[in-house]
């Protein structure tokens, strides 16, 4: 049978501009840019509205596959969906999860495997952040990636990650010059209705929750969520990136990627069903051999908007020397990477509407083989 | 057998300045203000050098005790060991924990249980901070606290909270006009000598490490540690205060404490073996009954020097914007209060010569029945 | 004839909890604890939603002239006026202005002095923080005050303080808890609409603009503003201190106030006009003696909500390490200080409605003799 | 005679990568790119160790200039120097000033006019950042640069900038692990000393200072100073690029350059000597005219290091929560925005050796026509 091979490698960054890690593969010949369709980073930036390390690290590795791929900088950002979720707090580390695709023949099985879609939304205007016209949009790309992904059944989606645009002081002017006004005037403050609608939008693609959805539900309706939605805001674009994460028959990787809701920012339960969904233990985890097997952590995190967790007061809302996202990705960065053995795990800020309040989507790609 | 009751108790704060949940445990009879020996704080603000939170917490709880006491808020805090360590990044939540201890019968049984023992140095000069005369002086305390809480082997200690102070522009210029040179001319770094001048006096006095200790060790010879030291650096004393933890056969409280040592910030399996130490199962901790049992968790977090935490970069040390302790204590205190199940746990930032570098000393106090 | 004599004090402050200033000013016999009517503080927190210096300065004030009034310090809070905001970023320096007044024969010579008037307004509930019933209760009590200050004419108020609450995630969840709505989730943006509202109720008072003022022109529509309003919002209270500062016949200080507008966060000019409407010079202010003659500067300081100053772009509404109102009490603070000769002077951050967008009222006050 | 026509050229940036400004020069004409020598930039990071602001603007300009010159990016890197200096704190505006010289015809008047020379150092190894060996090298790259600027006088030199690197938690492992030690341990330290250090060197080459200059008076003795000399810290470069800037009778551009020095960060009066000294008047800066006469204005500032300012204490150097160097920046440039009109001018933090003690150099470029 005709389908996909699809390869997954976690590369380390010495900082936003290092594209060395990536070069080394592909001159070593074990990776073909050809075959590259996604790359998922954290980079090194706080990742607010002015962390410029997300569109640094996405222009360099632009600039160093241009040649290989006889395009330009910018028709390279167009080929391939770059994900920089700024935010390396903690003992979270610099790193990029690069997926590649080729046809390939699969065996008649039937066992599914990690399997990869993307699609793109139109550009969107400052004043439609936020709002219904986002979340509907958004719903279109998922359709979208999921058939690219070859992926029959919504349960086999395990992990949909949309990078969603921002509001600047100056986009904010260009709507008031317009006429049009705005879901938000801060734009740090926009961040979360972005990522909010846009998580909405995976839910009703993947029929979590009925649509349309109000304006006003985004952002406050907090009942309304996705468990498999991470969406990352950036200043560097002003249309969405979708890639979708499952797992299919038509694919013949090595990996396969499973997930959990966290229920709260402590909820180690949940990390470790992740990992049973992936199959692997917790208690397995103490011995090298399958700590490896894991081959990266997908969560989103966020300070609870009640102030509380299980009933204690955080303090991370009230904080106006670090912003509420860089502590959630410290503190649920530090959790998991306890669990995983190290920090080059992917923990994103920002988790409105995806998984409950103070709560988030944990996904986990594992080597089928130690 | 005349001996000691201990008692503790935990209580959250909804403010630097909240002494509401002390003022109910003395009104409903719960507690003789008497009997108050130490209290340690997380409090609220950024744990670094201009970090009013910690003097608030202690000037409030003073002149709340005072008229209880019959003492001025000055006395109040010559009487009590006070102990607010600032910073409650991510998870962590603001609360103090209080200790009481007042004569009693002990039971011939010969089981230990907690004990707490108190000592204060006298004042340093600034130009004594992070040099030996610290470490020589602070061991002398130690060993009076030893003596204090009737703890008979030094195996039976298990935790050694260190209090010292910290040099600012201010105190750095009156050694200066003094005709003196300080350790470092940065207030926020000479917390680090400060704190690891302290934890080598824990270690001197527990024969960890054999003295005298010579300048040029303190705050660089990371091979010399203690592992029970816990050490934390304040703007608002000259002296320093020493409470020692064990458990002893002249003790009746119903609580038993334990520890082991974190090797790095993310060693889930040593916070593990502090809980087994105790007499308690990461496994058990899933049931609530179980976790309740924990009365609190104490830890030191801090940035691995080099930079590295099992092989991948960190970038704590490199970060203009937050620092490096700030960023440790919000990873650590995610990864213990997914064991512990909440975020009223106690983790200090800056763990020189307190633990090995990067690691840090976990200590458990729980109730001996659910 | 009867009146009032007026005397103002500029105390450095070694820190929010450092009283020994104000107690060398009773101990000296120069200041009747008795008359002291009002506290213009700055201190040296954030100036954000976590910044405790506020309340702490605060307690620490009324804790020490307790026993001199005898009072409780809660009673001595309600019977002066205490403004603490918070923030002395960049050459700022942490300080008191502490104003006393008491019955005095004054000339007849008809000559205008120094007036200071009080006024409180009751507590507010959080939802209505931000909204219309804020506005029309603080224009009730700037009337009050002005009555207090025996001021007969508009045009002699040259600046009216205002200290106001502001919403914390506890304050929002108990309005939500209650059925109601706060204007905003975000505890630092409520401070934003807390002191838009407290400066509207300034113009509305004064009929420096038409009342009533909707509830969504607040924090929205910047053609409305007072030219003399400075608000600050504090986490320590849940009503506002009205504080109303002019020249009056029926008083008999030494010292006179005037005032300017600054049009934007370098209009040195406008400095330089507030110099001149108290009899001063900016061109004397070279000479020592003259400069003596300022006994503080009064100055509301903001980002330009428009991104913009004079035509170049800032960068303060878009940066996520640093909030936009540290970044503009600092450039500002930098500005008059260096036409002051000093950083001991209050300016204060977030002038929403305060002034025209992006600039502030400034008022000076001087000795009218070297 | 022959000689060389300077020009300057000031350009706004809307973010770090943004060159479209520099583009549209080219394309219209107004800048032929092979004359281009040197651009000084300020970018919108935190211009501490982790600003990738200032690299990421580098690599764009290099990547937007290379095809013009037919180099490639990192030849463009090796042509021209670029210093960028992070920090737009308040109301500094992010921009470019590009500088540009060609061979032309110079009238005999004997009129000096603005002339410029570049020249760098040998890469620097992390143990020598801060220590004798970088003041050396820093001195002969000073001599070449001013020959090559065609300056005679030594009191022709105004302004001498010195781009420097910083150690890293990385370089500094390099160094220990050859067995070497570096000045200092914390990256946000070392650029104290790689600053104070490339200061030293611009004293030496200008005799303003005697040397050698032994290590231990480096970041220490601040009797030692230059008057012209600026310094920046960058984490993208191992060697110093200096550039000086003066007046010569062999350039025929229509600008001047003067200097002044501030002797702390509020000293309006040497702002305003510094204007005279180019020809301007504080008085005339009240007219738009003579205003735009300014190109643009460079400066040093710095926390005072024995926190004080004209007597009155600033809590810069004990702000754990933003770092001396931003505090420093967004106050000078407030006071040199307020004289200059706009924000568009470039203070840069950090003024070890450049200037007295809390003082620091201020140069003005100015058109000698309005």
């Amino acid at each position: 049978m005709r389908g996909r091979e699809v390869s997954v490698f976690c590369i380390p960054m010495r900082g936003p501009g290092d594209t060395q890690g990536l070069t080394r593969l592909i001159e070593g010949g074990r990776l073909n840019p050809f075959d590259i369709v996604a790359v998922l980073g954290k980079t090194e930036g706080n990742g607010g509205v002015n962390d410029f390390t997300r569109e640094y690290a996405t222009w360099s590795f632009c600039a160093v596959l241009a040649p290989y791929l006889g395009l330009s900088p910018k028709e390279v950002d167009e080929r391939i969906a770059f994900v920089m979720s700024g935010g390396t707090e903690g003992v979270l580390s610099p790193h990029i999860t690069l997926f590649a695709r080729k046809d390939a023949a699969v065996s008649h099985g039937g066992r599914k495997h990690l399997s990869i879609g993307i699609a793109m939304t139109r550009p969107f205007r400052p004043e439609e952040l936020g709002r219904a016209a986002q979340v509907e949009e958004t719903a279109r790309a998922v359709r979208s990636a999921i058939e690219d992904a070859a992926i029959a059944a919504e349960e086999d989606v395990h992990f949909v990650q949309v990078k969603c645009p921002l509001l600047t002081a100056e986009r904010i002017e260009d709507a008031l010059s317009r006429g049009e006004s705005t879901v938000t005037k801060s734009g740090y403050g926009s961040m979360a209705y972005s990522r909010g609608a846009s998580a909405l939008g995976v839910a009703v693609a993947l029929g979590e929750i009925a649509g349309p959805v109000p304006d006003d539900a985004i952002a406050k309706d907090w009942s309304l969520y996705s468990s498999v939605a991470s969406a990352s805001a950036g200043i560097e674009l002003m249309r969405s990136v979708v890639i979708v994460f499952g797992n299919s028959p038509a694919t013949s990787s090595p990996y396969r990627i499973g997930h959990a809701v966290m229920k709260d920012a402590i909820d180690l339960a949940s990390v470790s069903a992740a990992l049973l969904n992936t199959g692997l233990d917790l208690q397995m985890m103490s011995g090298e051999a399958d700590r490896r097997r894991i081959v990266n952590i997908f969560a989103k995190a966020e300070a609870s908007p009640d102030g509380m967790v299980r009933g204690f007061r955080h303090t991370m809302l009230d904080d106006t020397d670090i912003s509420a996202t860089r502590h959630a990705r410290a503190a649920v960065g530090g959790l998991i990477a306890g669990v995983a053995g190290h920090g080059a795990i992917y923990v994103s800020g920002g988790a409105e509407h995806q998984g409950p309040p103070g709560g988030g989507p944990i996904a986990v790609i594992a080597a089928e083989e130690p």
